[in-house]
């Protein structure tokens, strides 16, 4: 689902790596394609159709560009390009978003953080994705005497924390064997509930993984000053929502970050997934092949690891990527010094490519 | 209210400030002294006694040190420190906290940002501090089936939205005149209701002032990556939270920075008034003195300027903090190099009082 501004583009160049791995590794996909966000609302009226919802609940991976751009601003809130991605992860249930934010050798001194700092930063925030203040109920713009009242619910039960918790331990057991969870417990009674029960999950089944604990406002901080302390930080929707977004401007490479957002098992034992890079819609480069599809391209490897079992196939693409780096090739968004000339996004693809 | 941790270290010094100004300035305050936090808590049960309230209301300015502590982590949530803090800035209605996060010259080094991103950094979170998701009903862990839930409300009434706006829109006019407001409308229909009235506000009484509006998950890139395109920054009382940190943070040295928190005037027309450094308790560091009393110094500036009309004095401390600085007196938290040697929080202090 290329979805809107810039998903296009950088979708096309991931056709181009499954393509390769057709000719070349024997590995074959069976790709469909539809429609998503302002697209969707363009052809359909509505941000995502019901048969579109449904082919993504029949896929074995779902891999999303992005969604969203001004045009769109004005819809009325149920109609916005965001609703179909958001339909997509609920009814999916994809209740863990797996958000590395790893920082690229060849691109640590892109970052506005100084090069010790982040170099070799290699971080995973998992995020809850189905529940909190994105879903709770009640929700909406109220009258109340005479003035309007905006209401969102922040919402957890114990099970929604609990499955989010043991995916972020089992993550940390194939990493570095840490968890640093992050909630408001000292103000909000659901940061008392999800510090508890990830306490408990701990306690039962994953003693072996360092847990810690952290005030989400503390965790922005330290995010900042001292990134490479933390390991997997697991955190809820909203809090994890801004976060993520802050640990992936630490890498100063936004258009390098894929992520995975993965649910439960399905009846072929693989895990309902969608893939979707950090970067979004970025409305105001789209159609002017500036946009670098290396976020794409990594979140495809990722649909390859968590997916279908093709981890070495995953890797080769990742070594490709870096190679594409060392070797200087840069879209727009990775222009470090006056004078360095931007490859285009078809460029880059190819260059993905042909190390491939 | 010195408070907890760090807070009665820091506290000692500003009165050293308070006295310097009696005998060269001939300026008096009637000062009186009160418990908060879990300092409270041990002589009272209660993390504010209702005659520590009292007081605060008929106060001109309170000047708080810092709350909390993990002697206190497993005290019922409604007896933990920062209820103290919380419940007077609900009963005195400190609707606008104002979050200066500046870089100081000769600490830009100390970011753990590259220097040109950060020096000669000054922006103003203002965080509407009364209301959302620290305050709405319903909240609490219930009991649903066999599992608990754990629910906060994110709630806003047009009004509470209008009164956080206006003070920002009249802060940006004493300042670079551009405000920058953040939500998540695109997920939030809080967020809708605010970004409404924020516009509202604006196009009714204050079209000259600059104003934009972002999703409060870019709000945190953007600070990452360019924080100084901000002058003012609007925001809700959770994202302030984060933001505001992960803005002071950008620093480089959070025990520089106050905050103000201003309710209504008061019948003689000062407004009720909160004043706190931004560091919190500190407890790894606490009783040490190794504490930086600026950022609480700086705090009874604030206070100097917004409650008493007394902007040149306040002036006049920042003043002496710069020299302080620009001598090279470091308290622990702002060594740099190896071999660099601390002074102490009473020295700090006494540098300060020598500069003035
Ligand atoms: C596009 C938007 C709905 C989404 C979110 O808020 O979750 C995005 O910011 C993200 O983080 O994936
Ligand atoms: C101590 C705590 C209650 C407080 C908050 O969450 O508001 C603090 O983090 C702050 O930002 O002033």
């Amino acid at each position: 689902m290329p979805g809107d501004g810039i998903g296009p583009e950088v979708m096309t160049e991931v056709r181009k790596v499954i393509a390769w791995l057709a000719e070349h590794r024997d590995v074959h996909f069976d790709v469909s394609e539809d429609l998503v966000g302002g697209a969707a609302y363009d052809v359909h009226g509505v941000p995502l159709h019901d048969d579109t919802m449904a082919k993504a609940q029949a896929a074995d991976a779902v891999l999303l560009g992005a969604v969203g751009g001004p045009k769109y601003d004005t819809l009325d809130f149920s109609l916005k390009p965001e609703r179909g991605l958001l339909r997509l992860r609920k009814e999916m249930d994809l209740f863990a978003n797996l958000r590395p934010a790893q920082c690229f050798d060849a691109l640590a001194d892109f970052s506005s953080l100084k090069r010790d700092v982040v170099a070799g930063l290699d971080i995973v925030i998992v995020r809850e994705l189905t529940s909190g203040s994105y879903f709770g109920e009640p929700r909406g713009i109220f009258k109340e005497g005479n003035e309007r009242v905006g209401i969102n619910t922040h919402r957890y039960t114990e099970s929604e924390i609990e499955r989010a918790a043991r995916a972020a331990f089992e993550l940390a057991r194939r990493r570095s064997n840490r968890v640093c969870s992050m909630e408001k417990a000292n103000v909000m009674e659901a940061g008392v509930l999800w510090r508890d029960v990830v306490t408990e999950v701990h306690q039962a089944d994953y003693a072996d993984v360092e847990l810690s604990h952290m005030y989400a406002d503390n965790g922005a901080m330290q995010l900042v000053r001292a990134p490479k302390q933390f390991d997997v930080i697991l955190t809820d929707n909203l809090f994890g929502d801004i976060l993520s977004d802050c640990a992936a401007m630490l890498t100063g490479s936004l258009g390098m970050l894929p992520s995975a957002s993965l649910g439960a098992p399905m009846e072929n034992g693989r895990p309902k997934a969608l893939y979707e890079p950090v970067h979004g819609s970025a409305p105001d480069i789209a159609g002017q092949g500036k946009a670098n599809p290396t976020a794409c391209v990594l979140s495809f490897a990722m649909a390859l690891r968590y997916s279908f079992d093709l981890g070495a196939e995953a890797t080769r693409i990742e070594t490709a990527v870096e190679k594409v780096l060392a070797d200087g090739v840069r879209t727009a968004d990775l222009l470090q010094a006056e004078g360095d000339t931007a490859v285009s996004t078809t460029q880059m693809g190819d260059a993905i490519v042909a190390a491939l």
